[in-house]
C-alpha cells in the first residue's frame, strides 16, 4: 500500500513542510525541550523565513479553487486517508510526543484514537453534505402576481485558513486537530504553524497529511506546516493577504494579539481563539448528603488528570456555606493533599502555574486549604487547592482568571438567591458543572439561564474534563472563553466556521454547483420553499 | 380590536420610545428636512441623554431571559402583531416617510409590503423552529465501551442588539427592518437608533412595535427607539455592556466606526455592518447580439431607479472592448443622456455624491460618457456614466469605491483572460451580475469560481438592484461588502447572526429547555445522532 510505504519512512527531520513538500526552514533553528528533565531532544527544526511563508500562502491560494471544487467523495477519503496515515506511524508518534510534552504515553494513545475518530466524522460529514446546507426558492409559478427569481444557496469555504497548534493538544488540537479537520472539511487548504513545545510530533503528523495530500491527487498547496516563532511567522501569517480564517488554542494574550492582527488588516478576517475558562462547579445543598467523599474524589481526580492542562479543568468550585459543606471541602482537601504533581508541558508553563498560585496566596481573604506534593523532575508544580467567600469572590476580579494546571478555588455561598447573584457577574466560560439531585431542581431552574448566558456547556452530575466529538458538542463560549461565541472548536458544528453563504439567481442549471443542481446529484438534504426535503427513503417527501 | 384603536392614536410626536413607552429625549432637539425643498418638518425630536440609553439597555438585559423564554407561538403572534400595526397605519406612515426621505409614495407603499412580509415570514420560522436547529447525541447503550454521555444542543440568542436605522430604507431596514424583525425573531430585545434622516417614520413604526409588545404582554423592555445623535447616543449604545450584537446598514466610515467600539469593548461584540458595494455587472460577447438597446435601457432603469440609492445599485459594468461593446455603450450613453435627477434622501447624501463625481472627474483616463439632467428642487443631481480602459481601472484602486447614487462606470476589457485577471482583484461585494448566453458557458465556468470568492449573490441576466426576502437570499458579502462575510441582512438565515450553540451534558429531561427534550414538545426537525429526523408526516423516519 503507498500510504503505508509513505508512512514507513516517516521520521522527524526537523523540515517544515511546504505546499506538502518537505523544506528546511533558513531563519535559523530551535530543538524541542524535555520537560521532565529539561533535556534539549536531539533534532534541530529550522525556522521557515518570511519568504518561505509567502510561498506557503500563495501555494494555498492557488490550490483553493481545486481543493472547494474537488467532489466529496474525493475529500472525504483524502481525511479518512489522513486519518490511516496517522495511525500507521502511532508508535514513533507517541514516543516523540511523550518525549516533547511529559504526558504519559496512553495520554497521547487515547488522544490519537480521539484525533483520527475526528477527522472519520469529518470525512462523513463531507459526504453526506449537509454542512453544504443547501437551500432552494424556486420562481413562483407565471399566475403569481410577482413571480420573483429562482435563489438557491449554498456555503463555501472561506479560503485558506492559518491554524495554530495547541500545547495542551500534540494530537488532537494541533498539525491534525479539531480545527484542521473542520477547514479541510470546508474545503479550505490549511497552515500549520506548529507550537514549538512539540516540534517533532506536528512534523510527523505532518507528514500524515502531506502524504495524503500527495495520494488523493490534490495540489500541494492543499497543506503546510511552519515552525517559527509566534510573535514573527505566526503573526506574518495572521497577516497574510491569502489568509482568511484564524483557528486558535492558547492563552489569552497569544488569541487576542491574533484578533488584533486580523482585525488592522486590509481586509479583516475571523480569529477563532479559544483562551480561558475556570469552568465552574456548581455543588448544591442535596449532594451532599452521603456523597462527599465520592465528589471530592471525582474532583481531584479531574482537576489533577493530564496536571489539569485542560481548557475545561475545574478550576472554581462554589460549596454552600454550612456543616456539611465544610465536610465537603475537607474530604477535597485530604484527596488533594495527598496528590503529587505531574510533569507541565513546558518550563514556561509551569513557571506561570508558580506565579499564578503565588499572586493569589497573596491575596487577603483567600486561604490555600491544601497543597499537594511536588513531583519530581524540574517542572512538576504541586496541585493547590484554595478557598474563599462570596464577597471576597466578589471584591477581586482576578480571582476569575485562569491558573493553567491544577489549581482550584472553592468559594462559599450562603444560599441560591446569592449563588445566583454571583453567577451573573461570572466571566465568559467554555463549561458550568451543576451537582444536583431532584431536591435542588426548583434552585437549578433559576440557575440554568444564568448560565447558558455564560457558558457554551452545562453539565449535569459529571465533571467538566473530557469532551466528546460529536454533532451535538459545543467547546466554545462568550469572551473571554472565546474570541467568538456563536460558533465551536469541537464537534461537528466546528465546520461553519470556516464556510460562507453565496447565493446564486436565475443561473441556468448546466451552470450551478452539483450542490444546487435541480436533479440533486449530491443526494442533499435541502431546504426547498423553506422546508426540508431528502432524497431518501422517499425522494421528495418533505419532513 | 385593541390594536387597531392603539393604533389609530398613532401620530409623531418626538418622543424616543424607551422600553415600550414614549419619552422625550432631554439632551437638545433637532428636526427632519424634507430634501425635495430642504424644508424643516415641525416635530421636534427629543435626542436622549445618557442615563435614558442606560434605562433602554437596563430595560433590554433585564426583559431578555422571560423574551428569549416566551413560547414560539407566543414570539410568533408578536412578530405578526407588528406587521398586522405597521398595515394599520399604512397612510400615515407613506405620508411621513415622502415628506422626509423624498423617495415616492409608490416606493414607500412597495417597501412596507416588503416590510410587513419579513415580518410575517420571521414569524413562520420561529414557529416551526428550525433556526433552533436543535441536535442530540444520545448516549451510548451500556454495551459499548465507551458510553459516553448524552450531549444535546440548541441555539440561544445572543442578548439585547442595536440596531441602526438606514437612511437608504425607512421602513425595510429602520425600526422594524430586517435587522429588528431576526433580531426579535431569534429572542433578541431590540434597542434602535432611528436615522436622523427620517425620525418621524421611524416613530411612527416604533409605535407599532412598543403597542405590539403591550398587546403581547411581553416585558417592555423588549423593544426601545432612541433619537440622537451617531457620534454620541449611537456610540454609547454599541459601547454599553447590556448590547450584546449590532446590527448597521450604511458607510463604510460608519460602520468600521462600529466595528471599532465594539471590538474594544472589555466584552467584544459581533457587528454586523452592511457597508458598500459596486455590484460589478459583466457583459460577455454573446449578449451583445441584437439585445443591446433592451440592455442598456434595463441597465439605466437600474441604475437610477430610487435615485440610485440602494446597497445593490450597479455601479460598475464590463463591457467587451470592439465595436459592438461601442454600440452598447452609446445605447447605455443615450438612455442616461434623458434620464433626470431625482431627490435623494438628505442634503449630505446629494453633496457626497457631488464630491464623488468631481473627483473621478478628475482622474486621468476616466471619461464622463453622458450626464442626465439635474432634477427640480436643491438635491436632484443629475446621473452621470463614466468610461474607463481597464489599465486605468486597475491602476487606481479608487475606481472600486462606491459612489453611492446614481453613477456607473463602464469598463471595457479586451478579452476574457483579462476580464478574469481583473475579477480577481476586485473588492469585496454584495453582488455580481453575468449577463451571457450559452455560447458564453465555458467563460461563465472559468468566472463563477473568482467571483464566488468575492461576492454574496451571483446573479444571471438580472438586475441586481430588488432583493427578495425568503430562505435563500445572501444580502451579504466579504469585506468591504460586509463587516462580517459569514452572514446575511436578508432573508431567513439572517437570524443565525443573533444566535450561539450552548450544549447540554447529562441534564435530566424535565431540566432541558423543550427544544430538547425527550418527547418533542415543540415538534422540531432534530439531528439525532446526526440524521435529521422529523415529526411529520411519519415521525421518527429519517430523511
Amino acid at each position: 500500500m503507498t500510504e503505508m510505504a509513505t508512512m514507513s519512512e516517516s521520521r522527524v527531520t526537523g523540515r517544515a513542510i511546504i505546499a506538502s513538500a518537505p523544506e528546511m526552514g533558513t531563519e535559523g533553528c530551535f530543538h524541542a525541550v524535555n520537560p521532565r528533565d529539561g533535556g534539549i531532544l536531539d533534532t534541530a527544526f529550522g525556522m521557515v523565513s518570511p519568504a518561505q511563508l509567502r510561498r506557503a500562502t500563495g501555494a494555498a491560494h492557488e490550490a483553493f479553487d481545486v481543493f472547494r471544487d474537488s467532489p466529496p467523495a474525493l475529500r472525504a477519503g483524502f481525511l479518512a486517508r489522513i486519518a490511516d496515515n496517522i495511525d500507521a506511524i502511532g508508535g514513533r508518534l507517541t514516543e516523540r510526543g511523550v518525549a516533547e510534552t511529559g504526558l504519559s504515553a496512553q495520554r497521547l494513545e487515547s488522544e490519537r484514537v480521539r484525533t483520527v475518530g475526528q477527522l472519520r466524522l469529518f470525512a462523513e460529514v463531507v459526504r453526506k453534505g449537509d454542512h453544504l446546507e443547501a437551500r432552494i426558492d424556486p420562481r413562483r409559478s407565471d399566475s403569481d402576481a410577482t413571480p420573483g427569481s429562482d435563489i438557491r444557496q449554498r456555503h463555501i469555504p472561506l479560503g485558506p485558513v492559518a491554524v495554530f497548534g495547541a500545547s495542551n493538544f500534540p494530537l488532537a488540537f494541533s498539525s491534525a486537530g479539531g480545527d484542521t479537520a473542520s477547514a479541510l472539511a470546508a474545503g479550505c487548504p490549511v497552515i500549520v504553524k506548529a507550537h514549538n513545545a512539540h516540534p517533532g510530533t506536528a512534523e510527523l503528523v505532518g507528514q500524515a497529511i502531506a502524504a495524503a495530500v500527495r495520494e488523493s491527487g490534490l495540489p500541494g498547496g492543499v497543506f503546510s506546516l511552519l515552525f517559527g516563532s509566534g510573535r514573527t511567522i505566526g503573526q506574518d501569517l495572521v497577516a497574510d493577504q491569502s489568509i482568511k480564517a484564524v483557528g486558535f488554542t492558547g492563552s489569552r494574550s497569544g488569541g487576542m494579539a491574533l484578533v488584533r492582527i486580523a482585525s488592522e488588516r486590509a481586509e479583516p478576517i475571523p480569529v477563532y481563539a479559544e483562551m480561558s475558562s475556570t469552568n465552574p462547579v456548581i455543588v448544591l445543598p442535596s449532594v451532599l448528603d452521603g456523597a462527599s467523599s465520592e465528589l471530592a474524589r471525582e474532583f481531584v481526580a479531574s482537576l489533577t488528570m493530564g496536571s489539569g492542562q485542560f481548557c475545561t479543568n475545574p478550576g472554581l468550585v462554589f460549596v454552600p456555606a454550612g456543616k456539611r459543606g465544610d465536610e465537603l471541602v475537607t474530604e477535597i482537601a485530604d484527596a488533594l493533599g495527598s496528590t503529587v504533581g505531574q510533569t507541565m508541558l513546558t518550563d514556561g508553563i509551569a513557571r506561570a502555574f508558580d506565579d499564578g498560585v503565588g499572586r493569589r496566596e497573596g491575596i487577603t481573604g483567600v486561604t490555600v486549604a491544601a497543597r499537594g506534593r511536588t513531583g519530581s523532575g524540574p517542572n512538576a508544580p504541586a496541585p493547590v487547592l484554595f478557598t474563599t467567600a462570596l464577597e471576597t469572590f466578589l471584591a477581586d476580579p482576578s480571582l476569575q482568571d485562569e491558573i493553567f494546571g491544577s489549581a482550584a478555588l472553592v468559594v462559599r455561598y450562603p444560599d441560591a438567591a446569592q449563588l445566583i447573584a454571583v453567577m451573573e457577574r461570572l466571566h465568559g466560560q467554555l463549561t458550568a458543572a451543576i451537582f444536583a439531585g431532584p431536591a435542588d431542581f426548583a434552585d437549578v431552574s433559576r440557575i440554568l439561564p444564568v448560565l447558558e448566558r455564560r457558558v457554551g456547556r452545562i453539565i449535569y452530575n459529571e465533571w467538566p474534563t473530557g469532551v466528546q466529538v460529536n454533532h451535538a458538542m459545543v467547546h466554545g463560549g462568550p469572551f473571554p472563553a472565546t474570541s467568538d461565541s456563536r460558533t465551536t472548536s469541537v464537534g461537528t458544528l466546528a465546520i461553519r466556521r470556516f464556510q460562507r453563504p453565496v447565493s446564486y439567481q436565475n443561473l441556468p442549471d448546466e451552470l450551478l454547483p452539483p450542490a444546487l443542481q435541480e436533479a440533486n446529484p449530491l443526494g442533499l438534504l435541502r431546504r426547498i420553499d423553506g422546508v426540508v426535503l431528502g432524497m431518501s427513503p422517499r425522494p421528495g417527501v418533505p419532513l
